[in-house]
């Protein structure tokens, strides 16, 4: 099974566009597991989260700076972490890798063979060859960042360039099409920030089928309505709206999981009655 | 003690622009070594590679990939390499990692705190946002991909962009002029591969005293004698020519170690004598 299909599969069976990013902070953790070595309450908390919210979701992604930022056995605790969620359900893993030849094949190994992930973020700015070995993986997802949702994306992403039509574009347009003509294997999709709804629309349209991951509703201030609209294709799918903080920390108390389910159930709700409203605008 | 300031002082104390890359690949490891566990093989053989080229060097750059792979305990393992380099020579991590707010602050954490090194490769293309985190630790050293050593280079840094100025120029020149701007604590540098001196050239002219981390001699092609007068300063210093493949695997019997030193020794001194003939043809 691809990621593509896995990933639709779970979205039509859970209905749901959401996906919860596992970025365990230590210091965020519920006041009841503070007391317990740190590897051993990041474990317990991701599993009662997984647990809670895997009925709302049609993606987990967890986040592998907050488990290297552990230590050593910061991957340990990641391998740990994943064994929990449900296996209908993808894990892409947020890495956000991009290097040559070698050490690309590399990350590919590490993310796909090693840790059995879906899918995994990827930095596209060294180019086709840095991409190539984790598009070689047909049947794992590579979701490349596209235009990301903080203010610094300005800097680079949104520079105009001269195309060969002619036509001067924001670097992001471009990298968009280029992803597009990279999708041979159908393994490919988009990080695209849910703080920019109008470039998002854009980029969905060069990349009708392609899943878009939204990052930053919520903690980063993207609007979930206007995300949702200008994210998924014309069936209404392959938007990927990743939510972590607000989700996460829905709680502090040991009620944290129950908290986090009612958040989650919530934004999937809302996400919902969303894309229903624009397949209403879209028939009318 | 800065970045900057280590590297210059292990450069002149070694007489040495070389800068051996540490990407273990565990196929490659020389037969004495095969019939042992992997981790242990992998320490040993870095051990035995920085012993012998370390009198020829001003930098090491293990590359994470090569270690993560090892599986779970692989950053177990890169601790127990890394523990190996003398003190007075910079160990820079390859990692080109690229990410936002608390996610980049993680990886600042995990590669300065917690591992000790003293510069890291980083992504640009998310801009000025996911580097500060990096940049905010002053005595270390921020290495900023610009333009790379490989052929998909050309998909997005060769670009031309639109620039304030009226002009189009590539993106990596753009990029460049980015990164002196972000150089405040004078801790960046730049990655720009050996394999393009012309862009080398104008690289160093945009950035006149940052730091230029050279890959893709040897292996990637890159002319040596080409790389160190397109990449040094004025003062023939500042550039940092990374080797891997070429002096790791330069013997694949017992005496291993003795030729990596052997070709360790012999690059170092290419490159000394093209700084030495740049510095005559600058003085006529």
């Amino acid at each position: 099974m691809t990621f593509l299909k896995k990933l639709v599969t779970a979205s039509r069976q859970q209905n749901s566009l959401l996906c919860v990013g596992l970025d365990p902070e230590v210091s965020r953790l519920p006041s009841s597991l503070q007391n317990l070595p740190v590897e051993e309450a990041v474990v317990l908390f991701c599993h009662a989260i997984i647990e809670a919210t895997a009925p709302y979701v049609c993606a987990f992604k967890p986040n592998i700076a907050f488990f290297e930022v552990l230590g050593p056995h910061g991957m340990k605790v990641f391998q740990e972490v994943i064994r929990a969620i449900p296996n209908h359900i993808p894990v892409i893993i947020d890495a956000k890798r991009g290097d040559l030849g070698n050490t690309a094949r590399n990350y590919a190994i590490t993310v796909f063979d090693l840790y059995g992930c879906d899918a995994v973020t990827v930095n596209p700015y060294l180019g086709y060859d840095s991409v190539a070995p984790f598009l070689a993986y047909k049947d794992k997802g590579v979701i490349l960042l596209c235009r990301t949702s903080n203010p610094g994306a300005r800097d680079f992403q949104d520079l105009l360039v001269q195309t060969e039509d002619g036509q001067a574009r924001p670097l992001y347009e471009v990298v968009a099409r280029r992803i597009q003509s990279w999708n041979a294997y159908g393994n490919c999709g988009l990080v695209v920030g849910a703080t920019y709804p109008q470039e998002l629309r854009t980029i969905r349209a060069i990349c009708p089928d392609l899943p878009i991951l939204i990052p930053g509703i919520g903690a980063q201030g993207g609007d979930l309505e206007a995300s949702v609209q200008a994210g998924i294709d014309t069936y209404g799918e392959r938007a990927i709206l990743a939510v972590s903080r607000s989700i996460l920390y829905a709680g502090s108390g040991p009620d944290f999981a129950a908290k986090a389910a009612e958040e989650a159930r919530r934004l999937r709700d809302r996400m919902n009655e969303a894309r229903q409203q624009r397949k209403e605008v879209d028939k009318s």
